[in-house]
């Protein structure tokens, strides 16, 4: 059961990334495909937060026109409400240093802040426009502090 | 003015794609640097979509708890959204194909539909839970279609 559904999604999408799920699937041992499992689906929402940033970053700098700005904003907060729930199952791996699961009390504290920061400024960009955004879309977007503590260099 | 908010950016958020931003900006010549933000632009918003669809590919296959399915949804009709105007100024290039500007009408239609499907998707998980959107979602994330027709191989 579990097996055809990954398959029938796979080729129902046909994305790179579904092909890439079905290439976990078949990883030698149930455990290990799990926690492979549970390392890609954090990865994707972070990835995801990335690109849009970067997408943010190209209106920031006035290379791209600003209409998606609020959309962008609401992506972010989006993924970034799922984000905690993604580490909640200690599973060492992939960028992740142990200090996640070490000092979960300030890990949770900061991306709380962070959804609640940039999910605010999802909402003034909606609004109100991207000028009354701007400062609190900079101030959420600090990846920086929490990356240097709790991601691998 | 340009070179400062683009530098500002990347100081504070200290992502890669942040630094890649700031890269393109130094490259030879202005058009060149305009027409690769374009294409990252564009870049930017498609692996956001893979990324949200990796997730919901997760799930459907019970690999991980279905409790942010409506989030991801919500996240793929954002970019979905934004993506037919990243493509409307022609800049080729990038995993393009000419055929989205020779046969823009029908690239315009497809990328409509499918940003409607999945938005249609996402609020029905959003109002009435997984099961009931299950059916949208797969209709909706045929990306293979239109990545047939339009995308490098």
């Amino acid at each position: 059961m579990k097996r055809f559904a990954k398959l029938s999604f796979a080729k129902l999408t046909g994305g790179v990334a579904a092909m890439a799920m079905v290439a976990a699937f078949v990883l030698p041992t149930a455990a290990q495909a799990d926690d492979q499992d549970v390392i890609d689906y954090r990865q994707h929402i972070m990835k995801t937060m990335d690109e849009q940033t970067a997408a943010v970053g190209k209106i920031m700098s006035y290379a791209i026109p600003d209409d998606n700005f609020a959309s962008h904003l609401e992506a972010i907060a989006l993924a970034a409400q799922t984000s905690l729930s993604s580490f909640k199952e200690e599973v060492q791996g992939g960028e992740s240093l142990p200090a996640v699961w070490e000092n979960w009390a300030d890990f949770e504290e900061r991306m709380n802040k962070f959804s609640d920061g940039i999910t605010a400024a999802a909402k003034l960009a909606r609004e109100e426009g991207k000028d009354a955004a701007l400062n609190a879309a900079f101030a959420a977007l600090s990846c920086k502090q929490c990356h240097d503590d709790y991601r691998k260099k």
